[in-house]
């Protein structure tokens, strides 16, 4: 069942960087959020999805959008620690706030990524201002589309209408799948 | 004097490839327009422009953008006539219409661009389904912030704000008119 | 039959752009020759031939390595002509001396590209110290692979072995000559 | 004192991954050794010098060449340990063998990397089949550059005259030095 439309659940996380307290969607109201999930030693995040998110970061104001970062190890558990995590950040110079997920109690996958349905990392969610999730995407997608939805976000007013480009990074996305990301099965 | 958000005037051009019929702005309203300004031997047209405008062609629907080419011609007049032109089309795969400008009576720059005060190649102009100019740019822009301004203007209603990144790309577009553009001079 | 560790002929051409004299390659003898074929409507010579050219003229001194260009026109040849090549060398800043190649009499393939059984463009020839021809390679060929090359033939003595790594970079012209370079047929 | 020319010192390793027993230098007298200093957390090193180490392992046959990867941890020790390292390597698929430098007893600077004088990661040291250092670099260096080197060392017979393209890299590393390396201090 798809959660497109509906409004985004809070994260459950055990921990946040990069921000002195937790941030709840719920105060993100207002402004568009950009949610990368990744994970630190998956190649494709590391060369396409967090230079992008920094992009994203970079493009927009922060009163009309918010980029947060989320990591959701579902793999290499003891190898992505709060430790590392934490010197990762320092050596990639990553700004946005960073949530680390919730480790899962029984087949070692986080709690906000099995509630969000991620399929693997990177994993990219938008939320629009009233709080939806409007786009969720696995895998890489190219800087131009992604602009596309984020600058329609960013614009509309209350109605949803569905992104305009929407079914266009389908291909794009199923070869990403299978080169550039880290699947959960 | 800025043309931003008044309504773009018709094209002055002496030919069309890729295209039955000369295509008129006034028959393209209800839509966006992107208008890409290149000449074929402009080294950035031929490496971020082109390609770039065939990727924003292939990212949307016909009915909701339509992307048309100019070619305007301000140096090197003999080199890039006609029939060269036909040669580079067909070399580069460009499938979008191309119209070629009208050549100036005395210095050589191509009535349209006079028209539009454009300051050189590659030069994008974004035209609103209401016919207005909502963003004109000389240089090189990145994906992402062209991406963001298209995803505003196909999914803006009548209203026409400023798009929410216009300032963020103007370092780009210092940086690459110095490296990456022909500039008039 | 390959050419190859024979002597190479005389490159019989109409002109010369970027010297004041035509240049013979007997009086290039002791030095390497990079001989690189192009055509300035051909997309992967303009993407990737002739930057790797600039590139290889820059990192070897003049005694040691000479880079020539040879343009070799097979198609689209009223496009193609002197004054454009002119303008298009003047605009990509081509540094190196570019023979144009003599038009062929009847199937339009220029008499140095016949001479030389070359596939069409780009094509790299390796000249080495005692004027052999001791590569031939038709299509694009990564910067490692032939920095390898050609460190070989800079450093060896008079002695002609086969290049350690002409073998590897098969798949790779397989690939290129499919999606980045212009066939003869 | 620079080591250039003298014989290459055994490493210093408290392990080796990639490999069933551990490798010494004077096992490779011969060979051309190519051996990659990084740390797994180095920007550059993810980016340039390990993926350029692979296409320099499958550019090669191995018994002209052998590719050593060498982890030189000298920060965020806690973070890139044994276990770390396995499941980066398991992730970013390295295949030719990987040595674990021995840490350092005061300063966190491993004794390969002190033994060596390395600056920092990435770091590229290329031995000749005699066993002599011929080239030291920190930081990035572009294929061709690299290429011609090991071109170089694999054709030469014994004398060991200079890399015709030693200093042709300076301005390079300087500039990476400050954009895309590790630095010691």
């Amino acid at each position: 069942m798809s959660m497109i439309n509906s409004i985004a659940p809070e994260l459950i996380t055990s921990d946040w960087l990069n921000t002195d307290t937790a941030i709840s969607l719920q105060s993100l109201r207002g402004k568009v959020v950009f949610l990368h999930s990744f994970q630190m030693l998956c190649p494709s995040c590391v060369s396409h999805g967090l230079p992008q998110a920094t992009a994203v970061r970079n493009a927009f104001p922060q009163q009309e959008l918010v980029v947060l970062g989320l990591h959701t190890v579902f793999e290499h558990h003891r190898a992505m620690g709060k430790e590392a995590l934490k010197a990762f950040i320092h050596e990639y110079k990553l700004r946005f706030p960073i949530a680390i997920d919730m480790p899962g109690q029984f087949d070692g996958i986080p709690l906000s990524m099995q509630k969000y349905g991620m399929r693997g990392t990177p994993s990219i969610l938008l939320i629009d201002r009233q709080g939806r999730i409007r786009f969720h995407h696995f895998g890489h997608i190219d800087d131009l589309k992604l602009g596309c939805i984020l600058g329609q976000l960013v614009t509309e007013t209350d109605d949803a209408k569905t992104p305009a480009i929407t079914n266009s990074n389908r291909p794009d996305k199923a070869r990403d799948c299978d080169e550039h990301s880290c699947s959960l099965s």
